[in-house]
């Protein structure tokens, strides 16, 4: 797209990510137009097993779907050499920009999955239906701006290798799979690739930001959560003639899934507990001897939702024993609950003060959600580094998940001029001593 | 098959549909065989809308499932002018034989679907499997003998024509569709195939019956049940932003489920409850707007049976209303308790006594489940018929509903002999008087 | 009372039993007067330690109420020497009558306490109240006939030694404490009382023979029960302040209440299960910290009673488990499900069949209900004795356990009649062998 | 006490409140103290039914137990014609002094009524008992620190009329019973006490501010919170015999039990619930027809507490409907959740840093719990006035509500100094218009 300004191109990527969803872990084409991408512009790209620990990635979706995913991506024109990179549903890519000087290092972060949600038709109501880049598979959609949040990334791999000659230190563009769920941070903070990251900075469209020109240079609120899943596993018997050879799995389920709600509050603040998906038995009259719960946990801070996870997990097992079936309890997802730094939210409202378009600068608006950039902002920051997620504001036709989601593109480029002026803030030449980050040994 | 034996025919006809099993239905195959038999054999057949009531069918299978267990059936060699003849799952077939000289009308009665069951693959245990019958169309089986019943209603078909000079009366041959479940007699009642019977007989192999030459006339203990589906909408909302702004429609299901099974036992004699499948909720971060519960009561009396039906219902009701969401409920099948008549029970002894191979008589065992022949027994009693449901033994190497179940196929020509010397019995010439059952006017 | 009549007798026994209810292991007048009576007409009388094993009472009073209940007694003019036999509520008596002539042991055990109910006082309804001996205890009632069984022991105890010269063996007179709740029987089994014991007779009016002159030779239909009780104990905490610091008994409590009364039906017969009494907490704003059950369950067979205790203790102790709270399960009583013997029943039979009055004799009537007769009634065919119960009939114008409940005082010296001819059927010198019940060595 | 200091005054009234606890109204010789008190140093005073509406007030004890109380203030020395004034637990008083010169009213209001709570006699763990002053009422105990703030209303009454000329307005000391509970102060804002009050200062001693001279201007964080009984009744039957026929109270408190606790999470902020207390059923053996729980809701809004109160009125009734039971839903007691006004906090802070020993001062501390002296803020809010709710400083041995709660007694003429000094600030003849609060009309 050599003819093409920013803003247009920034256009063209989303849509383009808007029509082709991808469901966490099976971002396969979204991740290698990236991946070429960010080599067509001079970028070190490192992807898949590099990147990503197989072994910790969360709820990992079923071989064949995978694969499903896989074949679909090839269909539709994702270059098959990047495809294979990616293995077996390792879909993360980091790019690296050198300055070639000595300094920090910068990492961007943004996230690459769709949502299972079928996305409005309605074209009085939905632009994507209205101009023609709606979703073409159904019950996948980008309802949650994470086309955006590539298209951004994407932005800045093309605005920052100019930039490079008068920065110091590395810039690294993080492009994550998984975000939905909390599931595939932690894969890729167990493969090492905040190891080396100063700064560090998240990004997200909407949220608690919605007018277009509106910026955040910090959350807070983030809700530290655990994700599990429960299986029960009882005997069927025939509901009819013996019943009392049954052990019911399902009615263990459901007394785990009330019971489950009832978990204590906690006097030191917000926690959270839902079961979302309960399914269980085999037929009408037969004892259900099996029953899967998906619930998630919540707390305002790590140690609440730490508390609640004990408590889930106690409730599970003891729902089990009331009615005499075994339970597996796993461990689906998680993200913790951690906090902007003062020293990088005030560099990013340096930034913005210098950025034409954006007219108003928040110092912290609440995030009331779970988000697994936690978990890399808690690695950054174990190291000494400083962390932020910056909102970048966009009004909102429906809420995030919602099938009529969408955002005003011109926050695209805003976002864009942005963080290409926070690197300028936070790794340019003329930066006074004062206000330099703490420096990685 | 015109150079077999009897013998030889049934086991070729049963294996035949093992081979080819159809739910409840969708028995589009079966059924065109029977009544294509039917007719050679010189039978009248009427068949579809003629011997169905469209409404009252419960729990019909989606449009869609029915229209491919058509298209399968036709790629199984089904013929297609009784496939037509069958619509939209109307899948019941009549047999009528006319005697020509007044006299009573009694009717035979088996069922012709089979069961959503894996069959076992273990040839050194199930004897399908190593001999080649096993059923073709993965997660079907004949795991409740149809197959058998199927085939002794053709054997009847094939025998009663010779003897028909010698009787009075009529006889007709009821195939029914969709006895799993209790779905598909209250549609032949309703279309009123009953209404001119005075002899009814309803046969099942197995059950308590378990030896090869053991005949019960008649059984005791159908529990009287009823089938309920509740469906539960609520409101979603996200589970950690805004948990207040949902209503939990999950929970509902779960809470409902818990205290169906709490129901107070009933006093005057046994009851059952049921929930067999639960399944509810979008995703585990999102408050469940939806949540289908499948359950059935059961009593030993249709008293209890009703008594509990109410119980169940209003519980469905309040747990909705606990949780404020709404709930649909749905009544998906039904079957009486009848009790077998005492004078068709000494006929079935009779001819019993009179056929080589039957060893062992026993007048009532318990039948310790639900069926809805209860239906078409009561039915032909309200009208002052009689009925009975006669049980033909076979060692079980595995109980109903389970994958390696099978039956003796010598019960096979058992069965046909006592129920054509029954008709015998009951329809010959030579009975006297006092013998002679009630007479429609 | 030497100059009245053994009618006019047993109705002023049965009268002034009725003025004074006592409770279970407080039945201290009861039992000195029934002591005092059986002493002077000259039976062999043990009492208190002799014939129970006070570690095995179910359910004991607190100590200060059997202190009271024994103040109370002496204050009602109990003999204080018997009194202090009793020791603290060791309340039983049993009178023995030896023929001096080698045989059998017969056993006729009556019940001895009242039950917590308030008597009726309408007088035009009631006829204690209209004749003057209504309980004068308010809060207590013998309002299930243990009056009228007492009045009938003492009945025997005065007609049976003029019959002792022509009989052989023994006669024991069982006066037990504590039946309501099925607590006093296992104690006088544990002390031995029937380890002699050929033939059992316990006794009871009414029940399902509800006219004067029906007699039933033995009863069916004895549920099986385990009375149990459980307290849990958890942690207080300040509900509003921090309520994740409890653990909440009380939730624990109305868990295992709901979940008890969920326990699967059992397939080979009746079951029941019962939460009679909860209650727990401090306050409302306290997260309770205890909270107390009393349940019983019962079954048809002594199998599906114990299958049921099984299952409550496990949903007991895993209520406790859910909500992180301790539980302890106190066994406070139990029945088996005896079956009465053929050929005690026989000799009831015959026995009444030469009583004038006795106009109708039934076989079994249903019992329906748990009664600790069953302990004795086990041990004494536990070592080849056999055991019936036997039913007295009497109209009742309210149910076993109403305030109203009475019975027609007439039935009582037809009982003893019945039961001192049973005595010359079981121990008179001219029974033919082949009647002889079998002998103890 | 006309020879001791004022600070001995104060210490005296506090042990003698101390000893002779009372619980809510049923404070008869508190409140009798408190006016004969009054009127002798000049006050006017108003009590009973003059500044209680008998109509409003929550949970009332029964009428014998109010007969009790106030006999026992008799035998305790109360003064017969006080206590004739507060009739049937009407045992509000206040006081007025009038300064005879136009300006604002200004009200203190304490808290008269002690707790529940068995005292410890711990001598030394516990300054009460060891120095003698300790509860001679057995399970009655000021555990939450009343019995100072009466003391401190006296203490405001003894110094108040020598400042008056120096004075504008009015002064009012409310003395408001049935603190605990939330179940007094409605009645007196319904008899109108607050209506003409223009600056309104409630007080305690403790909670967050724990070290004397430490003094809180204000505090926020009161949990608004509803107080509600469910009563059910159902129909008993024999659990044996014919449970069908029951319906099952106990069970549908149990039921409501557990689903009360698993309203959901408000997302807005923090909600409670707890059922403190739950009582059911009359026998084992007994269908339970009765059941009585007493719980609470709070919300850190009224908003939110409104939300959680229809929640738990429509879980009550369904839980009643769910087992076809009736229940009486009462509401026993509620507070808001107000807002002090930072005027009068300033004010506050004016006052202390005028008091010799106040050291240090915190413009709002954490109250974390619910107090109905919101109530009375609110109407005062209501009609333009202000409000505050000031704590007074003291190390606690053990927290509000346990046995060994006590005070450091120098905090009590502290609270004295600081309150009078604040009628100096507010009605001071010399105050600028600046400060002036807003003019009744």
């Amino acid at each position: 797209m050599p003819d093409l300004s920013l803003p247009e191109k920034l256009i063209r990527w989303r849509r383009d990510f808007h029509r082709h969803p991808e469901l966490g872990f099976c971002e396969y084409r979204t991740a290698a137009r990236v991946a070429a991408t960010l080599e067509a512009l001079g970028w070190g790209v490192t992807a898949g097993r590099e990147v990503m620990d197989p072994a910790v990635r969360m709820e990992l979706p079923p071989a064949a779907e995978i694969a499903a995913a896989r074949a679909e991506a090839l269909r539709d024109d994702a270059d098959p050499a990047w495809v294979a990179r990616f293995e077996d549903g390792l879909t993360g890519v980091v790019g690296t920009l050198d300055s070639g000087r000595p300094g920090p290092v910068l990492a961007f972060r943004v996230d690459l999955d769709a949502l299972p949600v079928v996305e409005s038709d309605d074209g009085a109501a939905h632009a994507p239906a209205r101009e023609g880049f709606a979703s073409i598979h159904s019950g996948r959609m980008h309802a949650c701006g994470h086309d955006g949040h590539t298209a951004i990334g994407l932005g800045l791999a093309t605005v920052l290798p100019a930039l490079a000659p008068k920065l110091r230190g590395k810039i690294k563009l993080i492009f994550q799979p998984a975000e939905e769920g909390c599931r595939g941070a932690g894969s890729m903070v167990a493969a090492g690739v905040l190891d080396d990251v100063d700064h560090y900075v998240a990004t997200h469209l909407g949220i608690s930001a919605q007018q277009t020109g509106l910026v955040a240079c910090g959350v807070d609120g983030f809700l530290a959560t655990t994700k599990l899943d429960g299986h029960f596993t009882g005997v069927a018997a025939h509901a009819g003639v013996a019943p009392h050879e049954g052990r019911n799995a399902l009615l263990a389920a459901a007394t785990a899934t009330v019971q489950l709600h009832a978990i204590a509050r906690h006097g030191a603040g917000a926690s959270r507990v839902n079961v979302g998906l309960l399914s269980g038995g085999a037929a009408r009259n037969i004892v259900a001897d099996r029953a899967t719960l998906k619930l998630e946990v919540r707390g305002a801070t790590s140690a609440i939702n730490a508390w609640m996870t004990v408590e889930a997990g106690r409730i599970l097992r003891a729902s089990a024993e009331l009615h005499g079936v075994q339970v597996r309890v796993e461990n689906m997802g998680s993200a913790g609950s951690a906090i902007c730094d003062t020293a990088l939210k005030a560099a990013v409202r340096r930034a913005a003060a210098r950025v034409p378009g954006i007219a108003q600068v928040a110092d912290t608006l609440p995030m009331g959600g779970s988000e697994d950039a936690t978990l890399m902002m808690e690695a950054v920051q174990a190291r000494g580094g400083e962390a932020t997620y910056v909102l970048v504001g966009t009004p909102l036709p429906a809420g995030h998940h919602h099938p009529r989601f969408d955002i005003d593109e011109a926050a695209l480029s805003l976002a864009v001029d942005l963080h290409a002026t926070l690197a300028q803030e936070l790794l340019g030449g003329t930066v006074d001593p004062g206000r330099l980050p703490p420096q990685k040994q």
